[in-house]
């Protein structure tokens, strides 16, 4: 893919250079700022085979618009292999979304719950690498495609991972058909990850346990579950309605 | 199915007699009311074979709840098998939601749209006779048992049947993702009906033209559009949302 993303501040380009450094397509660094930090990073750069080019703060600034860059900005590809957790977690920003699927076993599901997750603008997918689904050719066809732009990070423990997601600061609301909580009710602070469980069980204790929030999905008729990747799409687009009526 | 539901006022209960009287378990009227219309239907009722119980206004409210009676309360047992869509229409209330499917023509995806409004309360759901996935054991099994207890009602002509029902007072809304007005910028006057179209087309003309508004849901990622299913359940949940935080 040709698409370049700015990626401002020490965190995010350090993450970036660590992570992914040959995605790097410039590194533009203020000259007048001679910190240890700065030391470190350009010495990081230099490890990395990244030439930083130094630049004006006017011209750090045009490149990424309202954002606090530190006297630091990466011109990156956008990647399309699949990121690390830990690069995702160096990248939150306030808006940032991601989405845990606990056991999701059928492959039509899983795809489905990749494309609305892609459709809602969903930073990366968690799921527990022997409890799901492969992403086989059904699943493919059922993503249509979102998993071009969509990092999927399958993981050995998916308790150990929620662990890490909630320690960078991310909060976790889970959906479970018994919570007495409305996902209406519910507040959506960002960044946030939702939990989705697998067609029938819903989450397993581990992950229930792990999650700051459980809300149901008010159901009106004699149905008593939605299926995952209809439940993860009213989840999810909730959660932008919500975002989108306040400012960031 | 064992359930019963009280069907209250002249016009539900005529309309259950000439439509489905063997579902009538009991008629209760009001003795005190002996204008035409009573006449009429305590006539019609002879005819059906139902034979007419008297109640005092006391007891026909307790069977109804809040709900205006008129003097006049069927008991009937929820029928499972399918009603016409002049039945449906005669039984509209402020917050009956329909569901239109345009040519919806893979099963899996009819039975999760079918389950999905089954979920959300949808009180009948109309599709095009013969630009429709049949209701096959794959549509069955991801209906998850919805057919049980929501009407499924083909029509021959799905653009005739989308008059007769705007006739009948109910406000269309379709789902066009090229429309510029969000689903959650819409007006949702009830009773309302929701139009979605078939997979990779959407609404074909003469179906999107008789649609009172159209709206989009906005996405955030590259994929172009959502699964029907998902699409389905984020605009009714949407409306239910919506018609539960306003009273009626």
């Amino acid at each position: 893919m040709s698409q370049s993303k700015a990626l401002a501040g020490f965190h995010a380009v350090t993450a970036r250079l660590r992570n992914a450094a040959d995605t790097i397509q410039a590194l533009y660094y203020d000259p007048t700022r001679r910190d240890a930090r700065m030391q470190q990073l350009l010495a990081r750069a230099q490890q990395a085979g990244v030439r930083p080019i130094s630049a004006d703060a006017a011209r750090l600034q045009g490149l990424v618009g309202q954002t606090r860059h530190q006297g630091v900005v990466a011109l990156c590809a956008e990647s399309t292999r699949v990121l690390s957790l830990e690069e995702v977690l160096d990248q939150l920003e306030a808006r940032t979304l991601l989405l845990l699927l606990d056991g999701i076993t059928d492959p039509r599901n899983l795809g489905a719950c990749l494309r609305t997750a892609e459709a809602a603008g969903v930073s990366a997918v968690v799921l527990p690498r022997d409890r799901s689904a492969s992403l086989s050719s059904e699943a493919l066809k059922a993503a249509s495609g979102a998993v071009e732009s969509l990092p999927v990070l399958p993981v050995v423990n998916l308790a150990r991972a929620m662990d890490q997601i909630k320690q960078a600061g991310v909060w976790i609301a889970g959906a479970d058909h018994a919570a007495p909580l409305s996902v209406y009710g519910l507040d959506l602070p960002g960044p946030l990850a939702w939990a989705l469980g697998a067609e029938g069980h819903g989450l397993r204790r581990l992950t229930r346990e792990r999650c700051d929030q459980l809300a149901s999905i008010p159901l009106a008729g004699q149905t008593e579950s939605l299926n995952v990747s209809v439940a993860t799409g009213i989840c999810l687009f909730e959660t932008r309605r919500r975002w989108a009526a306040v400012a960031p």
